[in-house]
């Protein structure tokens, strides 16, 4: 295939592509803290008060001026009179003196003076209103002092960083309801083909159902993305231009499925490289399957050129598009994707130089995962519908035999 | 604490649990299939047709009888006419005989008599309209034939499972536009105890936001049920039960964090006991945070109840009540979850006997992940919100010390 200038390594690649995309001018919105799970900070959140804003006791007990306690063991213990109890939710109404102590409860506020709690376990009752204790407390003990927990002007979190279930607890803990993050960003989906018709319709022989604007759709949503579909562009480089060059307008990213026939696949590269500069930067990947995978940045935008086989399309979108949506949406150092280590059930062969994804079915057997290769011939998507998962055969392996350990990734 | 009867492991604890929930009765809805990312399929699904519809090529080139190739060599190679093209997206309107190709493009229909395809690269054109052969191709070669990728009445996606990108590929390429998944299980969430207010209001001397009703909704709508958040209960039985038994009526299941007073945790239990039976099952979990976590099934509903510290409350719905959402779901055989390795940091203590969760921040050094633990005091969200994962201490160790490799899960 002479349109190919260089076979670039996966890793290499993304990172050629991933830098050409410019420093983030995102637009934000604000939106209930309750609501942003799985947003993108816009930017950095500063705690407005304390927390927890006054000293409280951690287990059940009796609140206490922790020097009282000071010197009491088994053989001298000390005695304290109990002068009220704290009540859940409210501020305390009491003075202790030297010998008095305070009912109090986990979560409850410390009476003025008190500074330790003396754990109920720990205190035997002598009398109606008194406890001997045989053990001192030290100050703090058993508490949680105001702002132990967070301080006014201390960061909740940075610009960049993923709204988690956590996050919504520490913003709301301290009346943080709205918060500042990202838009989602909207990827445009082009697939080219005479051969397609959309997935509604019923092909005539010769057609088929176009099924990656929807599987493309489905990853980006689930990658914090918007999907926005377009009409499908028939084998014509000028009305391809012309849908691809509308949806640009309109995307703050483009990505285009090639049709299967050679002369799409030229068109394509083409329009790519007309749609802004710097244009195409890698043309072809050195990875099975998704060889013919282009990446480009046009003009500030991010433009994906997969191959229009949709096995070959939804593994180089995983591995490209979704790394390209995290920029997008301005998340800072994602935590690396896990993988899995499964033994692999039979030898695959793969070329040295070139890293190989293969459809497999996982399988637990006694306390391991068992990684069974689906063999394929290409364009088969219910090769994938019956995988678990896809195994990676790193680009130094020459094969990799039956009963290695080998890393997997989970199809999502 | 005297309401404890017994301390469960948490993998006893969680089975217990689980196989107390009935056989799902649930309800299901029909939605459109692009739209069906992360449902589970309610019923199984058979494909309607043959997927390709028709003998398709793989390669560009030219369409051949097989045998017509065969014998072609360096030496003795075979000629052939090209009659035509075969036009992408159309049934290819060509007879050929002996001796006759048809130009033919990835994808396109193979002509009537062909079973096989010539690679472009492997011919040469020696005149107009003729090429030159050195290689024979066997029957099928270089094609993809109707039916090969699914045929009629093979099942695409069975009951229970979950639908992925994949799936909404495979479904959609044999015209299936709209499927049946269960509808998603509503969870009831109550929070109680006399220190909370609102997350909306500004909380006096005393009182705290409550954070827990926020957090769990999120996670619940994370993993495909529905949170609904229902009025802040006080620490007063009649008021709880009258509340509980109310958002009993209307859902699905209830989580229920207790208030972390003693009077409180006590109440719970009775509570919920009282919802149906056989009430609850599990009352103490050998886990660290989230001793005191009562697992219950109440006339077919499960119910949990959760420690009031939003850090225990978050540890253990992650660990029981997503599995718990799991079955409501209707998911079968989920892939288990992927656990990460790191490398500890410093020694942590632990005791045998008890799994302990430590929140961890996970950073990457050299080719290894290290996980370093953040010590905390009971209660404090922040601990969790500069975390990236938690650390597992199995039940057996007695401590871990630094440079062990231990698995770790990302918090979501």
């Amino acid at each position: 295939m002479s349109e190919f200038l260089r076979l670039e390594k996966p890793c290499i690649a993304l990172k050629k592509f991933l830098t050409q995309i410019p420093a983030a001018e995102l637009k934000t919105e604000s939106i209930p803290t309750a609501n942003a799970m799985g947003r993108i900070c816009a930017s950095s959140v500063f705690s407005p008060e304390s927390s927890p804003s006054f000293n409280r006791s951690t287990v059940d007990g009796y609140a206490v001026h922790a020097i009282d306690s000071f010197g009491a063991s088994e053989g001298v213990p000390a005695f304290f009179k109990i002068i009220g109890e704290v009540r859940m939710g409210e501020k305390p109404d009491l003075k202790l003196v030297t010998g008095e102590v305070a009912l109090i409860h986990t979560g409850g506020m410390l009476p003025e003076g008190c500074d330790a709690v003396i754990m109920i376990e720990q205190a035997q009752t002598t009398r109606e209103n008194e406890i001997e204790v045989s053990k001192a407390v030290s100050q703090g003990e058993n508490t949680i002092l105001a702002g132990e927990d967070i301080s006014p002007g201390q960061e909740i979190v940075g610009a960049g960083k993923l709204v988690r279930v956590v996050e919504i607890g520490g913003l709301l803990a301290v009346g943080i309801q709205q918060i500042e993050v990202f838009r989602k960003p909207v990827v445009g989906i082009l697939s080219s083909g005479d051969e397609l018709v959309a997935a509604s319709e019923t092909p005539l022989p010769g057609q088929i159902r176009d099924i990656n604007s929807a599987m493309l759709s489905a990853l980006i949503s689930s990658h914090r993305g918007i999907g926005k579909v377009f009409e499908l562009m028939p084998d014509d480089p000028e009305k391809m231009l012309a849908i691809a060059e509308e949806a640009f307008k309109s995307c703050d990213s483009l990505v285009i499925t090639a049709g299967s026939s050679a002369s799409t696949r030229d068109y394509t590269a083409r329009i790519i490289q007309s749609l802004g500069d710097p244009g195409v930067i890698v043309h072809g990947v050195n990875i099975k399957p998704g060889k013919p995978t282009i990446l480009a940045v046009c003009d500030g935008k991010p433009v994906i050129g997969l191959p229009g086989n949709p096995v070959s399309a939804y593994i180089i979108a995983s591995l490209f598009a979704i790394p390209m949506l995290r920029r997008l949406t301005g998340e800072v150092d994602p935590i690396p994707q896990i993988r899995g280590k499964a033994r692999l059930k039979v030898n695959l062969a793969s070329l040295a130089g070139r890293e190989d994804f293969w459809p497999v079915r996982i399988k637990q057997i006694d306390d391991e995962w068992v990684a069974e290769p689906i063999f394929y011939k290409s364009n088969l998507i219910f090769t994938l519908v019956n995988a678990d998962a896809l195994a990676i055969i790193p680009e130094d392996a020459n094969g990799v035999e039956a009963g290695s350990l080998i890393d997997f990734i989970p199809l999502g």
